[in-house]
């Protein structure tokens, strides 16, 4: 018999009360012996009144999980990460094996946190910090380990990519599809973290991690979120052929590991585009097993649930055969002590789609370009729009690939000159067919 | 040191080498341990002079790798069902654990393989058997381990969905598209297993055991291929709306599991309609974590070797920690002993898409129409087209949710009709929004 111990009673923890209960036969039937879910605290009392667990399995205090001995496994879901910090080390230092689905938690204290795990020899699983109940760490860690992995484009953040979503369907401006994803749910009343690709960061930085074999290192990933999109954007985006996501991208480009998070316009026949609402989904590419896509739902009670109990399985598996790491948690040995050097974002080389705003049409293409000549940036495509928007005309340009550093010294150039209104709007294309020069 | 024993240095074999042989760094970090390809064998001679590997590695009988004393992990990559059989019985029946990419061999004799192993105290892992290089089966035994699986729609065959492809995009017949697949290699010069449902119906006998944790069982599952289909067909199913795939589908309807491989309408917006060419995919369903699809190359050298190699370092690792199967190879204990009712095809019910040549115009649909409402068949939709062919008018139903038993006897009765020109043709589809009646 494996024990487990709860701590946070949120939507999170609702559902793994519910599978650890409901379904106590088939989790038998796979681990060959019983789960009990011994002990859940929860601070909130209205919380713990509408758990269906007994009232002498539920404490208020945390503190009473880490000091039951016969607690084997202790799963932490009260998000946040002071508290969160705290109660995963005091319950690591005491020997218990420790089932996160706390991102922030990992990409701001995960170091500290695995290396206190390796020194007192017990497991810290964390299935559910990304892409809620997608297998998506397994297979990093197990089901890909024979491949060097290439390149990782995630939509990992299913607030935003509903927000885009109906942005990009009805024209909703952000303001609205803000408030019909709060209406529906699919947003928080501070949605800062989603929106602001933060949370969309903290799940790179795991995703780096484990496919790099890398300690977390949330610093030098860029971000930008979709708060200032216009809807405008995603419509000439369009046209071009393009939709706009919010992208988590990690590349490995031998020498150094580009790890970035920003809106970014895909071909609308990739996968991804295809993802919309509230999904999640990852399509990488390992130099073995070529491009994989792994879909589903990133967030929610039972999504999330599901994954926190495949690891609770996991570790009880280990307790039960008497063996302890048997996979390393970022993937390799010696991960916490193999830094990998993220690319500076000036450095990134990639497409871009720019938006000018002409305030005079003649002659306005041509010291547009030789601007961004000058700094080696070559178009590829350029579509004028007749229709005015505050009395300028916009000209959307794709360009060829160009290091950032040169698209944005162009960019502070072109918004100098008198015939365009700034700032021009830019953002990044991740185009594999994009080559062919159209002027 | 874990040592390697390979028997097969066909195309997978060979991946697999290079895999061992060019990556010992990075399977070395991951393991903790050094992987060594011990010895090869391949009764080819042509095949083992081109292997990289030196002479002193490389054998012309398998019987040398089971005799080896020194060899942990026998890879069985020789495909076929008599030698792999004894082959791999032998490996158990030595002590070694086994990994293979053979599905036919899983489907037809895998109980006597897995009960072997059970006795004997070793593992049999075949994660390449399906899907290739996607972690499916990792996900289903350990990732999506907390739920009941409710239903699996698989591409599960590269060949016959590249031949879809061709036939659908192009407008191509059967044969014209076969022809291009073999140009291409993406077909063998007999592709009768491919093309026929079988190679689809050794995988999805797999799929089931592990998502109901019952014993292979190839028998009870109905088969139909896509050797007669005509592109009209998949013209006409585009104007409702849908692309035609090779689908393996099992559901679990609470009682019995239904479990049927065969050309299938799916909504042209479904994940899985987009899966084009010579890739797979997996779109499945589990009541906590909701529609997962996973996607990627089913086939191949490298993503083959990547699952197989896979394999290799989750048994390696078992081996260096000192535990034996800590996962059962069938997703739960005494799977083996819990067989499951397989649904009779003429029990299923499902919407259908069926096309009747009309002689004559005037009272076809009545007739029609009568003999289906006789059956408890209504109709969703008709489109009735002016273009004749061979002297008759295509008159195409989509029906709501029928018995196929109920399906199969109208047919047989408006077959008779002789205002029709027999025999009708029927697909079935998925279509979960399908309900409003239209006539």
């Amino acid at each position: 018999m494996v024990k487990v111990g709860l701590i946070g009673l949120g939507t999170v923890g609702q559902g793994v009360v519910r599978l650890l209960t409901e379904r106590r036969d088939l989790l038998a039937r796979r681990l060959g012996t019983e789960l009990v879910l011994k002990k859940a605290a929860e601070i909130d009392p209205e919380r713990r009144r509408i758990s269906p667990l007994e009232p002498e399995r539920l404490t208020s205090r945390a503190q009473d999980i880490l000091d039951d001995p016969d607690i084997d496994i202790v799963v932490e879901l009260i998000g946040g990460t002071d508290t969160a910090r705290e109660l995963v080390l005091e319950a690591i230092s005491r020997g218990r094996h420790v089932v996160t689905a706390n991102k922030a938690l990992l990409a701001l204290h995960g170091n500290e946190v695995l290396a206190a795990a390796a020194q007192k020899g017990v497991e810290v699983a964390f299935e559910a910090a990304v892409c809620g109940g997608v297998p998506l760490l397994l297979a990093l860690r197990q089901g890909l380990a024979a491949n060097r992995i290439q390149e990782i484009f995630g939509i990992l953040n299913g607030t935003a990519n509903y927000i885009l979503t109906q942005m990009s369907e009805k024209g909703a401006s952000f303001a609205q599809a803000l408030a019909e994803a709060q209406a529906q749910g699919y947003a928080e009343a501070d949605p800062t973290l989603d929106v602001e690709g933060i949370d969309t960061a903290h799940k790179l930085a795991i995703l780096v991690s484990l496919a790099y074999c890398a300690p977390l290192n949330l610093d030098p990933i860029s971000v930008s979120g979709i708060s200032n999109l216009d809807p405008l954007d995603l419509q000439l985006a369009r046209e071009f052929g393009y939709s706009m996501k919010l992208l988590a991208i990690t590349r490995n480009d031998g020498n150094m590991i580009e790890a970035r998070v920003h809106p970014t316009l895909i071909p609308r026949d990739h996968m991804l585009a295809n993802v919309s609402g509230a999904f999640n989904a990852v399509y990488l590419t390992g130099d073995a097993v070529g491009p994989i896509l792994l879909y589903g739902q990133g967030a929610g009670m039972m999504p999330t649930a599901s994954a926190v109990v495949s690891d609770i399985l996991d570790l009880a598996r280990n307790l039960i055969h008497g063996v302890k790491r048997r996979v390393p948690p970022l993937g390799c040995d010696a991960a916490l002590e193999s830094p990998r050097t993220i690319k500076p974002l000036d450095e990134v080389v990639t497409n871009y789609y720019i938006r000018f705003a002409a305030l005079d049409r003649p002659g306005v293409l041509s010291q547009i370009s030789g601007i961004l000549g000058k700094h080696q940036i070559s178009i590829a495509a350029v579509i004028q729009k007749g229709r005015e928007v505050k009395g300028a005309v916009p000209i959307v340009m794709i360009t060829h690939e160009a290091k950032e550093a040169n698209a944005r010294q162009a960019l502070r150039e072109i918004d100098q000159l008198p015939v365009v209104s700034p700032p021009a709007v830019f953002y990044r294309i991740e185009d594999p067919h994009l080559h062919a020069a159209q002027i």
